[in-house]
């Protein structure tokens, strides 16, 4: 049975209890990380955690735990369910806690915020699978207006992955006032005549931690690389598609709905990046 | 201690155990009701009911349980809680279940749904709260664009009511395209030369159960109404503003972004109205 972390005390997750009054669990009034561990080894855990701060301040939940309080909670659920050495990921999230009256307004008085956080087994697939390449659609974006905040009020980005899921797709790409955004769990690159493009950050889309790594190894690799706005028409028309996130790495799209992307093959300019980020992340 | 149902048993509020895995609490995937007892009577009860099947269909959350049932529950916990007689209201969410794997698609297999049910007191204000009205900020609309389904991914709508809490206020009326469309927990209603108007029934706008009520209460009242567009404009130059809920009754706005609403007391059509209102509850 995985051990998780719950309130400061480590148990079997089979144990672990939320109260029905959770704000977590009757408004979404929370917000989430997921940090991958590769062969034992956080990827990016400062990054992770320095957004998180971020999305607290959004969300208007004020708490403090220093980088090394969390990291050694990672650390004690990475020895207490032997993970030294495997590739798993962190999962963890804070809600503004259980307070007795149920009520759109924040408690009053002292409620404390639910931490929660547990290990995983990693999602992402093999070379060979990514090698394949991968699916998606395109959907109209019905998300909130605050998608920098990661929050897990997901609903609008559950109904998109499934809807990706029903047609045999991985990933579902949101449009917004004709504009390619991102997936339903996942920031969007294209590749054209040589040139990565991602868009820029806005309240519209998660700045993806991933998708930082993926500019700065562009940078390095000299792949030219340009952030701004991504028309749904360059998107069809792009040599190469990719979607990238902690949890699943950076996957090519060679299929959108139903229409090959390029030559419908993984590309060249992926090939070099996802060698890049193995290495990045080892 | 509250006794509350759980997923077929009833139990104290404080050994109710949602599992962290829960689509609730890790994705706000689920959707919830709230039926108001007036002394002791379930108030339109098989209106929310029919209204939760539309919910649960909107979500792709397969769940049938028949309104008899759901009243066998309520009536279960009125008589465990010793609340015959008393104003509260019910509580009651579903959500997807808790599933070993965390992903946003749709669980594999067979995962049963969570099914919560609580009794809580009522917040209703008294008649003498009522007639001394309420104030409301207005600010634009940063909901998803499923506001028609009752979903408990409701962070949007949380931070909304905590900004009209932090500005001395009751409600917030959200502004889409420069329309008001309703309340972050109610709907919105106004009067102008003895015409009740309310927004019709889009997906930016939860249908309410009470604001059918008042439409109906309007026809027998001979009130003239009219379901159309409300501008931001109009809404500031209302001879009457209210808001609606199931929680909360019939609010009347007399101050809206700090600037009266008509004479800045509370009008004659909210006074026929929530005197009808009542006598439908009784």
């Amino acid at each position: 049975m995985d051990i998780v972390y719950l309130n400061g005390n480590y148990l079997p997750l089979g144990q672990a209890c939320i109260s029905p009054l959770d704000r977590g669990f009757m408004f979404g009034d929370g917000v989430y990380e997921i940090i991958g561990i590769y062969h034992g080894k956080l990827v990016s855990s400062r990054e992770h955690l320095l957004r998180l701060q971020e999305s607290l301040k959004a969300i208007k939940l004020p708490l403090k735990i220093s980088i090394k309080h969390w990291e050694d909670i990672f650390a004690e659920l990475i020895k207490r369910n032997k993970a030294e050495n495997k590739n798993k990921y962190i999962y963890l999230q804070i809600t503004r806690g259980a307070s007795e009256k149920r009520t759109h307004v924040f408690p009053k008085g002292r409620v404390r915020p639910t931490v929660f956080v547990m290990l995983r087994d990693s999602h992402i697939p093999s070379y060979a699978e990514l090698s394949k390449g991968f699916s998606a659609i395109t959907r109209a974006d019905i998300r909130w207006s605050y998608c920098h905040v990661k929050s897990i009020a997901l609903l609008a980005n559950v109904l998109a992955s499934q809807e990706a899921e029903i047609h045999g797709a991985t990933e579902t790409i949101f449009i917004h006032n004709n504009y390619a955004i991102e997936g339903s769990s996942s920031n969007l690159f294209i590749v054209k005549d040589k040139v990565l493009v991602t868009p820029p950050k806005t309240k519209r889309l998660l700045g993806g931690i991933t998708r930082e790594v993926i500019l700065k190894l562009a940078k390095s690799l000299k792949i030219s690389c340009k952030v701004r706005n991504i028309t749904k028409q360059e998107l069809f028309d792009a040599d190469e598609v990719w979607v990238s996130s902690a949890a699943r790495d950076i996957m090519p799209i060679i299929k959108l709905d139903n229409k090959l992307i390029g030559n419908g093959k993984v590309g060249s300019v992926w090939k070099r990046m996802q060698q890049a980020y193995q290495e990045y992340k080892a």
